[in-house]
């Protein structure tokens, strides 16, 4: 008997999911030969595997119940108290009652969406954006309206036009290093958007992989923090304010581990370790238990610095190869942090096929940009990691890159 | 400013979402002089550290990459061909595509949910059920109807009846062990459940965290080798079929790992995945990894064999003690495996407020039985674990619970 009818019974929901075509070319990008300027990876020489033994060891040895077993959905008690300390750090005081503990940002993307979006409502994104935000919400229903970007991040000079015309239920922000266009939010816009959003009490959803890598320059308060102050006495915790802000360990430690969290006000805090529950019931006990070793030996600055020490050069790399091979016409930007690069190509290029070409002639991978564009455009840009491969093999891939779009002839 | 509007910005979903009364219940459960009979934790005293931890050890130096890297949606691929000989012994020929590692088996329910279930779906429940299940698919808006169990697990002479008047999205079944009923299904019932799904076109989803904990008998082949082999030639792997079937490592390897899997039918199988991206991009690595080290080095069956020998006391005394110390009118099921065993008091009752004079008065931890009822029935109901104590102390928490019922007067 042959059949096939399931089809029929998914759900409208399951018609909303697409795949991503990042993990769509990453499975091309691991062949060996192949330079990979695409993948959002860490470089696995980095991971601190050294400390983790020690710190696994230690806790099955000595704590296996709290490593093992079952825990309570909004994350292991003395972890939340250290990612508090960890948020004090980034300019905002709040208690464990403003955090749960999420499996990766991803989740706190997928429970943000969750709790917040009914189908057809919609979401004001930057464009580009974040791809897995979109593939996280669009699943629940959720239309999107974009707002500019340029070098110093989101054009909030656009934005009280767009939430009067469209209301949208929240504003996502990567204020940090942005993913894919490597701009940062200046302090002025940051404090705009947070002034405006709490006019209209509007939810920001600030997404912040990577703030803590940065190169140069000064950290700039996230905009959480901009949010708290603004909205709560002196000394208080974050009890009031518009922000939900995800934080991540797949960075600073590794991505493996599915280690993020979400610090947001207590309210709103409550309701998504509700969302959690029925989910996965809570994220994975050991790695709570190591990233809360980093944290308790003080073994993250350290980690911290070496990534940084090795990242910056490989970003310098990357922009000095950017100047020497490509061709003109071609503009990109100057990240001062994080992993990504953003390139803007001549008019007449559509990557995705630029890319089917490099990586025949060139065997160099890089992302198309219009997977980070919500409207199908953005066909002319790309996004490039420098954080991947040591100097020379990035400098090796940009030349060939470069060689791939001096050659290339628009169809 | 004062503001507290979030309640206006949450979607219709989550005003679904329930949080758990287990494990409200389970926080004051962990009071050190409460005996709880209450959770379903495995005993952390039987946790494989030291394998664990060189487990660890060598998949950190040797395999860093694979171990704390980003990895695929659908899990790491030689863990998968070690879950699909897994899944060969318990009698069902699969390859890797009929297979995705999940964040606990939890996740899977969601992933279910998630793909089948349109708001006002209904769902077909064993009475009673799972809680963790009905609050994973009240997120998606299911309604439930019911079906009985007895002895014999789902009583499946009323299930055409059922089907015909409802037309219930997928089957939800609990074969071995029942949580929380105690009971297994027959072979007999099992294979007309699977003819009937078949005939009816209806999805089962099998939930089977407990299978390889059986104490006496013997196995019973799972509702997704009986369908596979329905709808599949011999030899042929799973390729036609209903069942979308939840494994877990948690009741025989560690819960903390929060890992589990599934497998379906190919097509559903890659909808699942695509489901999982945008949830969570994937299950940490270091979980699989540790898992997949335990079957790679042959380890499962010690493991699963020492739980065996352990609980296996424990029901023992807990049966013992049920005969010696309940007083007459109360009846309790006699599970050949897993962790729970169900208790029917004396018309009248009312197991929360028994519960509270319980915590109250006698020390003693167990799960009121209405909260595995879609329909508010069931006060007269309760759960015990024997898994979580030694015998004497599982003694000693039915001796005192034993007094509790006979000098409890129903209100």
């Amino acid at each position: 008997m042959e059949r096939n009818d399931w089809e029929e019974r998914y759900s409208q929901r399951s018609r909303w999911m697409t795949s991503s075509i990042i993990r769509e070319i990453l499975k091309f990008a691991q062949q060996p030969d192949i330079i990979s300027l695409a993948g959002g990876w860490p470089d696995a020489a980095l991971f601190p595997v050294k400390e983790m033994d020690e710190i696994v060891h230690d806790a099955l040895m000595h704590n296996p119940g709290p490593t093992l077993q079952y825990g309570v959905t909004e994350g292991y008690k003395p972890f939340r108290g250290a990612l508090a300390e960890l948020m004090s750090e980034r300019g905002i005081s709040i208690d464990e009652d403003n955090l749960l503990v999420t499996s990766g940002a991803q989740q706190a993307l997928d429970l943000v969406g969750r709790l917040l979006i009914d189908p057809g409502d919609t979401i004001l994104v930057e464009k580009p954006t974040y791809l897995g935000a979109i593939q996280a919400w669009r699943a629940y229903g959720a239309q999107f309206v974009t707002i500019d970007l340029d070098d110093d991040g989101m054009c909030t000079d656009q934005l009280e036009d767009i939430l009067r015309e469209h209301q949208p239920k929240f504003i996502y922000a990567l204020p940090n290093f942005h993913n894919p266009a490597g701009v940062t939010m200046s302090l002025e816009r940051r404090k705009q958007l947070v002034t405006l959003a709490n006019s209209y009490s509007i939810t920001i959803v600030e997404d912040d992989p990577y703030g803590q890598l940065r190169y140069e320059g000064d950290h700039i308060p996230p905009l959480v923090a901009l949010d708290a102050a603004g909205n709560n006495g002196p000394g208080e915790k974050y009890l009031r304010g518009n922000v939900i802000y995800a934080g991540t360990f797949s960075k600073i430690l590794a991505p493996g581990l599915r280690l993020g969290w979400i610090c947001a006000p207590p309210d709103a805090a409550r309701r998504l370790v509700m969302a959690k529950q029925g989910t996965d019931l809570h994220t994975s006990t050991l790695s709570q238990a190591i990233a809360y070793g980093f944290c308790q030996r003080g073994l993250l600055p350290g980690q911290v610095q070496r990534i940084l020490d090795t990242y910056r050069l490989r970003r310098d790399a990357m922009l000095e190869a950017l100047a020497e091979y490509f061709p003109p016409g071609v503009r990109w930007t100057r990240p001062e942090g994080g992993l990504f690069l953003w390139v803007m190509l001549p008019d007449g290029f559509d990557s995705v096929e630029l890319l089917q070409e490099t990586l025949k002639k060139e065997r160099v991978a890089f992302v198309p940009g219009t997977a980070f564009y919500t409207d199908g455009s953005g066909h002319d840009t790309l996004r490039l990691t420098f954080a991947s491969s040591p100097p020379e093999v990035v400098k090796q891939g940009v030349k060939r890159l470069g060689r791939a779009i001096a050659n290339h002839t628009p169809k």
